[in-house]
């Protein structure tokens, strides 16, 4: 069935994704004389950057998710479904949407925006033990398998034992594994000090394994160095050049064959590998464009699909000699397409290819430092570049209800090292290891298997 | 396995239940030379009263519950640990606990506060289609199927779909369900107003359905209607005397045989019944103590357990004349067996029988106004019994980090119309959904059965 939509004969845009590049496009669009329908899996915007402050407890998924119908309520060329696209047909000009019920959509330009999901480099199965960080689900899981480690290992008699429910690895040195294992080094020696009572969270180990040699690898060197140094001084174990090899049940194997060696770790965090949603691939076949190993599709200069100047591709799934996969180009190139459409309703001249402006990276460590490097050249670290930080990420928040509630509570929440979002319930943890321990007899017995049909005959 | 346990020799107390009773009791504890263990499923204390605000978007779940660890983080004779209790074994004075692993947990004096549960009054089929409100976990249920119908009604084009999908229905006109309805109807006819292209959330229809002829029952009869008149004036209908005798996927019955009336709604909440905790069957079995129809244990006037003067009951659990399942009585509960335990350690004579202080009920309706009776025979409503409500609400906060903190956050969040807190995501939906369609067609094929079996043969 088809939704109703506008007969207005107005020009149709339809947006795939309220994330960055996404939203960006769609408010671009304002004042034009479209008729827009933006398209999304969840119903609000998430701010991807703040995601780890939600899987350690200091800010609520409303903080840093607010509803896209909010942001868009008074413009009035939007409408907003929540609905899943599994399919794009190119030569039609319609895309599929599945909802309460399967809609086809069609659409005169199309803006596909839908990101990146983790990778776990073929071995799907590590998914089960060391959930990645995404979506707000995501960040909920990671929060109940931080603070659930930290209940059992209070119960536990055996030191062993103990010792490994206190042990938290995060994989992958990017900005997400760089903050998310300063805020859970933090959660352990500091907020949750004094919580426990046969316990010393402060002894826990934090572990942040990269198989590189830098800690966020992108940045530039000096910061890199700096941003390590900080890390071990908040108590994080800062391994690299350590590949890791599998993940398991009780923990983690890093290297292989000869040098491989374990460590004994209960919370496996999954910080690692990306690659782009499965409608790049779709794209790819139904245009001839081609794929990187991330499965992110190479676009023409004007973002656009080969062959099909009406399809925009922007955000993760596209690959750019030199461009990051952060917030900052999605916003740009959502920007840019928008412009694209703008010349061509009103038949001007289209702007020239797109080019990313490297307005800088940025990464928190711990609860008052961070690492910039600012317009490609300029190098900040320490306090100074926390505030770099919270400025930057206060002024990106698009259509916020209140942008000053929004800096209050969130400075309250950042700096007086609350940690008030710490609701998890014996229900959550059950499932988990319930989940996990399938998982294991599953890999124990096809392990068994193999070695039954290696036995010689 | 045995968890470790201090080997001071110190009377042992053990709390199952973190409410308002169980929390109590160990705060009024604090002083007395004993070891405390408290156990509750969740990892926090749950201020049931304002639940109905993280279902419907105003407030997050870590602001309605603080980490019970954190509570007690200074009050050194309490250790608390994260499991479920399945048995409790009056002759041997341990508790079973399950969490990671099984345990066995000795007590010197038990406290057992675990609450009621909700209750289907036999028809437990109809959880799948109308959630409770009693968790946390409910409650994002509740709010992802009120926001997710919305959603839904955006993607209809039969307006007769479209009505059903607007239809909210909340059983039972206790506080809970008093409460949830008028924050149901602000909801449509005032904060999404704007937000939709196809519907107009102003014409969504909330019924509010009580069984018996008033709301709030409990209440002296000119609340009940004042606070009828108020729900009415916020655009909820309220159905008196209107029992509901069957809830199928796309709505419910009201009333039975030829008075039957049939109501479509998409969206039912379940605010009706409660029943006490498995636990206090159990308890009644070993010690012979009786029970009431909803499950509740009658116990001595100290609330002990017949023949077990080592055993307190309280809450929920329990069931004494004119006493209402509300926080106040667990909360007085709590401090009175904590009173006994503290006259029995100093060998003082014991205090006089339990009594409950009627300090008064209140529900809030809608934004800013209220209904409160007072100390059993003042009545106030409006907007004073709102100010009431509020200044005994923040001031039953127990052990809240920051009272200030909460009180400019609260007032904040609740007068400012917001809804911040109103993530959800296709996922949630679809497997409602899925669980619900999979009930109907289980029904369906029984009903059919059912027929077959009746045919003349």
């Amino acid at each position: 069935m088809q939704t109703p939509t506008k007969t207005s004969g107005r020009h149709r845009v339809v947006v795939i994704g309220g994330g960055f590049g996404g939203v960006r496009a769609v408010k671009a669009l304002e004042r034009e004389p479209v008729e827009i329908t933006l398209i999304d899996r969840t119903n609000h915007h998430l701010f991807q950057p703040l995601l780890y402050q939600v899987a350690t407890g200091v800010l609520s998924a409303g903080q840093i998710a607010p509803a896209l119908r909010g942001m868009f309520r008074k413009q009035k060329n939007v409408r907003v479904l929540l609905g899943v696209v599994d399919e794009i047909d190119v030569e039609h000009h319609t895309v599929r949407m599945i909802a309460d019920e399967t809609t086809t959509i069609p659409y005169d330009t199309l803006i596909v925006a839908t990101g990146a999901t983790h990778s776990y480099f073929g071995h799907d199965e590590w998914s089960q033990i060391a959930p990645g960080m995404k979506s707000l689900d995501d960040a909920r899981r990671v929060r109940s398998r931080i603070l659930g480690a930290f209940e059992i290992a209070e119960q536990k008699t055996d030191p062993t034992e103990r010792d490994a429910w206190l042990t938290f690895a995060v994989v992958g040195a990017g900005p997400t594994g760089v903050e998310l294992a300063g805020q859970i080094a933090l959660l352990a020696h500091r907020v949750l000090r004094n919580d426990y009572r046969h316990i010393d969270p402060s002894t826990a180990r934090v572990l942040l394994l990269d198989a590189t040699a830098h800690v966020l690898g992108t940045y530039p060197e000096s910061l890199s160095e700096r941003a390590a140094n900080d890390l071990r001084h908040l108590g994080v174990e800062v391994e690299l050049s350590a590949p890791v090899t599998d993940i398991g049940l009780g923990g983690l194997t890093i290297g292989s064959a000869g040098d491989a060696r374990r460590i004994e770790a209960r919370t496996v965090i999954w910080a690692a590998g990306v690659t782009a949603s499965p409608l790049a691939a779709q794209l790819g076949r139904s245009s001839g464009a081609e794929i990187d190993r991330a499965g992110r599709l190479h676009v023409g200069p004007d973002l656009t699909l080969p062959g099909h100047p009406e399809v925009f591709v922007i955000g993760d799934m596209i690959t750019i000699p030199g461009v990051p996969g952060t917030a900052q180009p999605a916003i740009q190139e959502g920007k840019y397409a928008a412009k694209v459409i703008r010349t061509r309703l009103a038949d001007k001249a289209p702007p020239s290819a797109f080019h990313y402006l490297d307005l800088g990276s940025m990464a928190v460590i711990g609860r008052t430092r961070a690492v910039a490097s600012l317009f490609g050249h300029i190098n900040v670290g320490g306090f100074p570049a926390f505030l770099i930080w919270g400025i930057v990420h206060l002024a990106n928040l698009v259509g916020w209800g209140n942008r000053y509630e929004a800096i209050a509570r969130w400075g309250w929440t950042i700096l007086a090292r609350n940690r008030r979002e710490r609701v998890i319930s014996i229900v959550s943890l059950v499932s988990e290891q319930t989940a996990m321990n399938e998982l294991e007899q599953l890999r124990a017995a096809e392990t068994r298997a193999d070695e039954e049909d290696a036995q010689p005959s």
